[in-house]
């Protein structure tokens, strides 16, 4: 099979969806952005043996690549509507494709996303997708907005994922919600919509707690005091390591497809109810203050970057 | 340097754009598309070793992992606006990162179309670059609206990139020309612009003529003649090599930059007086017809598919 025979077969889904003028097979795609609308668009790529393992499942990587995509448009606070796909493959390997496409689909059904165009080439297993989002003119969350005084905040648990990649055990009730965790994480769109205009700053933690919150204070010239004791721990990760280590993993592991936020107190009880009208939760880590950095209190005893290989 | 350091010195430049709302450096980027425009998206990936030498000059590469987008762009008639790069580089080479940003943004400049976010990964050395550009609601041109009697058409000169890539020699004066037409090939963005609302439909030439023209009449579910004698090879080419080396390559090199349009007889001269406005031409190669496919006259000997690699 030729590229273009490829792409008919394991790319080219019915996209119901006026707004896509021109879709897949064309030069180009074609889409119209309704007025009083912004564009969001974030890429990500994921590279077989630095972001995920050759031997991984295919539907685990389709499924992932457009996860991480979404997680960045939530964190934006943006509605998804359109993916674009870059796959390099070594061969034309239907069983893989057609792995890979279903987890893709998997998930772009659940948020009535469609694959509007791409490139489908040969060579070291490489995946890039672009996610294409909306918002209101002017209302994107972005780094950048947080006040001195604002709450920190998460939306949800952190570290299952970076427990997940260690390979340490779990109690046979846990493996698989570990397994989820990793490889079919929920991005926190709906969440992210449903705090915009509620929350001065957001960002997805895809790097830790540590990390991501370090670069939303940045973006703010800020610094903030985070109450470790705080960080939202779940309960199978609290029943499959010690206190430590699960700390640990919540700093620095990455990969949780929460957000981290920076909020007014006063807009606390909202936002918390925003959060729950979607399966999320608001957990409070302390304060935004003049400065720069992050100060855990209590400190962490063997703090160590880990996670996935970034530059 | 880490990701972060790598971006800020080689790919953050200052956009003049008050469009680009958030740029590189944010989760994603925010774009502000014109009330009565659509967006119009494309994606291509460049692997080292497939689609150019893993010795190629960096800056060479950056121009052309650029020109490849902006081609497609072109032949949808959109002015180009905005590009996200995706970019895995084994190893974090300043040498090479410097070169490749000076061919990119080199031909970005050219075109003012701004950086606004992208990806930068550890793996084998993979480009993908995506492009975003605007035309008026509705005017996009597809491939797929050529009309029974158009005429079929190209823009410019056909098989340099491909008589480059074969490494044959070139007289003295002419090596530099060969050079550019393969490294630094200038996408015909003015010329797609020029010929919006012109013409029934266009796609570039980048796998050569004979696949390319194939596309389009598919789309458009039409036949056509091509006369052989009318196809357009520079006088470099026809001093390189024999005739039927050059149209051969014409036929299936690819990589050429230059469009392909299926347009109304009556139009001609309007065509090519917009062509000839922004430096290009128009050459008319034959006519299209009910059934399908491409029919050569006289019919070449020899020919076989080149080029660059695909599925």
């Amino acid at each position: 099979m030729n590229e273009f025979d490829l792409i008919r077969q394991y790319f080219r889904r019915d996209i119901d969806d006026v707004a896509v003028r021109v879709g897949v097979g064309d030069d180009a795609a074609v889409l119209q952005v309704p007025d009083g609308y912004e564009l969001v668009v974030t890429m990500d790529t994921l590279v077989s043996g630095v972001h995920f393992a050759a031997t991984a499942a295919p539907a685990d990587i389709g499924w992932k690549a457009l996860a991480v995509n979404l997680s960045d448009l939530a964190a934006m606070g943006a509605e998804p509507r359109w993916i674009t796909l870059g796959l390099t493959l070594p061969q034309a390997d239907s069983n893989w494709l057609a792995g890979f496409s279903q987890g893709f689909f998997d998930l772009a059904e659940q948020f009535s996303v469609g694959l509007v165009g791409g490139d489908l080439t040969r060579g070291p297993l490489t995946i890039t997708v672009q996610a294409h989002g909306l918002v209101p003119a002017a209302t994107a969350i972005t780094r950048s907005g947080a006040q001195c005084g604002d709450l920190l905040a998460v939306s949800g648990y952190l570290g299952d994922a970076g427990y997940a990649l260690t390979g340490s055990g779990a109690a046979d009730n846990d493996a698989d919600y570990f397994r989820q965790r990793l490889h079919r994480p929920h991005p926190p769109v709906a969440a992210g919509m449903s705090v915009r205009g509620r929350v001065n700053a957001a960002i997805d933690i895809s790097d830790g707690l540590l990390a991501d919150s370090d670069h939303l204070l940045a973006a703010s010239r800020l610094g903030a005091v985070i109450h470790t004791d705080h960080i939202p721990i779940s309960p199978q990760l609290a029943a499959a390591c010690d206190r430590q280590t699960a700390l640990q993993l919540a700093l620095t592991a990455g990969d949780d497809y929460e957000l981290c936020l920076a909020l007014a107190a006063a807009a606390e009880d909202d936002v918390r109810t925003a959060l729950r009208a979607v399966n999320r939760e608001l957990y409070v880590l302390g304060c935004l203050h003049e400065g720069s950095g992050v100060q855990l209190e209590p400190a962490v005893d063997g703090l160590s970057q880990s996670g996935y290989a970034h530059f």
